[in-house]
């Protein structure tokens, strides 16, 4: 088995509320699993290569948990249209053209890219309704190796003509996907991806939760997004009131789904997610661009409800899942004011768990450097954030890092085990 | 008289309400001022050299009215701790050591190059309340061609043993800097810096509203920020119910005041604000880390009162005046949704307004391409943010800069009328 040794300052948080910092440590795995971090090297290990990173940070890769690859084409684009006019303006033609491979080919290798070069190794993606830009997709990610469970999507009502599937059809072609790519990669698997309540029929989600059965898929949609969105479920299922008992109906609440934004959820669905095991990916720069509100994350957090960060592209206009850390302080501070200073906002060491450990535990033993972890890891050159005068400690350089770095001061990245 | 021709895409904000847009024009200035747009370039220029940028964006500098130049040594730190647990371990410790030049030069030098790097050809600065560190700022900003008014800051009560004046050396060490700088740089001035109502007694409020008058000079200071600090004010100055009132007693709200953030002001502020023609510096970045709260932006404009935006470091984290814009629409959609959707949101030229326009009517004719204007330009390489294949008009092309652009994009800088 191949022995993997890097040498640096090692910064992670296995619990949320503070940072583990070893200075100049060693972070040792053995194929794809990590053994163990060490201030010396054990003796074992002593005829194995080093790869010294100097005074260099080393920290577990970054999970996006929602994200919109189609959306990439647009991202930065009408951030200052209403979320419907938006939807009409960019979103929907710019999916269509996705019925063109050659069109998603172009994009999704820039997403690609992008995604990698910002240090996210994990993510949970959307693309569109249509199958072969999907596997397209999937195949870059593999080969750019993006850990990813990423979606075909399902929309068969209240969407535009040119981007509408028939119940019949959108179950079928997602059936005949998740036979096509649920074996074929080794870093990609399909995800169950309704796009939200609003555009599935009852027929499709109901066929959507059967299949997500039947193949152990993993789910991945939107929950309590935005009070427009709530009112239209309202309105179709009054027998509920709200997102989370539509979905659960449908069998589509497990420990193997993540659902973007709940900003406004009832108690009672707070209790439905929590016990279900879902994962929430909390958004925060989407929540402001398109103006949906500040999610209860402190909330969710003590009710102990599992919470992973998401860049929302094209919501939200950077795949930095640092500055993604940064936004849910930022607006965890807001919240707090707002509340009368009694939701106490966020500190760093607990956004840097849920943009790492938040979202990794939703990929299994991902997310921190402890044994028997899978090794994911970015190396971070964070001397262009300060002087040589500085004095700082491996706190306050991470912390630095959340706030001012991007992709120039990610030198190295590691998934699964391996140098990519 | 020096003739400067740019060619290439010209895009800037004459008013708020949209961007105007040359497609491959010519942007001509003699000395440092703009002789117009144009087309076609006039046939008296054929025979001057034009600076061809290609398919380049050129537009406006960008103004930061508001920063701290010597709490860039402790940017992106300790934003999950309360304000004044913040000033207690950073601001006011950091700011001590500026008594000694040679720790002063280094940051000053680093804050100097950052600034310029991310664009910003016009800042109004606060210093430190040392004389020596102030004059050197001021040197070291005429060196990059950065136009600024910075200050001596004033503090002489409720301030730390080892970062406090008397009133009486307050005043002397601030008339003394006055004649040492006010005639000595091109662009570079002194502006009166009051650091705020709480750290300064009536005597050297008193004083420094004498100072500003007897020497035509701008004032910079904070206007409430906080609801904590405006307590302070408000059993201080029992008599007024506002601080703009307190600050109007002391002659300091002028046409040449800008007052930075503005998050709680009465019905009578805001009339008193824009009968004298102050400018608010609008912070967005900061106004959520320090947890102050969201200014009325919209109401303000709608007043007719000036409002630029500023960087507020180390409140703000980011120097970079195009993250400003996209967190002044990001905040203002949150008030929107706030306000029960009453309060518009800004758009994406307002937005850029505010930081080209907004702040630059400060310094003069400054902040947009119009003939008579100062020559302050940025080109942008926007390349990198897309891909060939994408299709964008010049308004989504600026859009997409503002919000994912950094000093990367940033090629060419001209302050002045002068390449810098």
């Amino acid at each position: 088995m191949h022995t993997t040794i890097l040498k640096g300052n090692l910064i992670h948080t296995p619990t949320p509320d503070h940072f583990v910092c070893i200075e100049q440590g060693y972070l040792v795995a053995e194929g794809n699993k990590i053994c163990g971090i060490y201030r010396e090297l054990p003796q074992k290990y002593h005829s194995c290569p080093v790869m010294d990173y100097g005074d260099a940070l080393i920290i577990p890769g970054l999970c996006d948990m929602h994200v919109h690859a189609p959306q990439f084409v647009y991202r930065g684009l009408g951030l200052d249209l209403q979320l419907m006019d938006w939807l009409d303006r960019y979103a929907f033609p710019t999916e269509a053209r996705f019925a063109d491979p050659e069109y998603a080919r172009i994009y999704y290798e820039a997403f690609a890219d992008a995604m990698a070069k910002n240090g996210t190794t994990r993510a949970v993606i959307f693309g569109t309704l249509h199958v072969p830009a999907t596997e397209l997709l999937m195949e870059i990610l593999e080969k750019k190796k993006i850990c990813a469970y990423a979606g075909k999507i399902n929309m068969d009502t209240l969407s535009p003509d040119f981007l509408c599937e028939t119940p019949q059809q959108s179950l079928a072609d997602t059936e005949r996907w998740i036979l096509d790519t649920k074996d074929r990669f080794r870093y990609v698997h399909p995800a169950i991806t309704p796009r939200f309540i609003p555009t599935c029929s009852s027929e499709v989600l109901e066929g959507l939760g059967e299949l997500a059965e039947k193949y152990h898929l993993p789910i991945h949609s939107h929950i309590s997004e935005d009070l427009g969105e709530m009112e239209v479920v309202r309105g179709r299922y009054p027998e509920y009131d709200n997102d989370g008992d539509v979905y659960d109906s449908f069998h589509l609440l497990t420990g193997q789904t993540v659902m973007a934004h709940f900003i406004y959820p009832t108690d009672h669905e707070l209790q439905l997610i929590r016990e279900r095991g879902v994962t929430i990916a909390h958004c925060p720069q989407s929540n402001g661009n398109v103006a949906a509100g500040i999610p209860p994350i402190r909330r969710m957090l003590d009710l102990g409800i599992k919470v992973g960060l998401g860049s929302d592209i094209a919501g939200g206009f950077s795949l930095c899942i640092f500055r993604a850390m940064a936004e849910a302080v930022y607006l965890s501070k807001l919240n707090w004011l707002q509340s009368g200073k009694k939701e106490a906002f966020l500190t760093v060491p607990e956004a840097f768990y849920l943009g790492t450990m938040g979202g990794g535990q939703f990929f299994g033993k991902v997310g921190c450097f402890e044994p028997g972890y899978e090794l994911d890891a970015l190396v971070i050159d964070d001397r262009s954030l300060g002087t040589p005068a500085d004095r700082l400690t491996l706190e306050e350089r991470i912390e630095r890092v959340i706030h001012l770095a991007d992709d120039r001061n990610i030198i190295g990245r590691f998934v699964c085990g391996e140098k990519a």
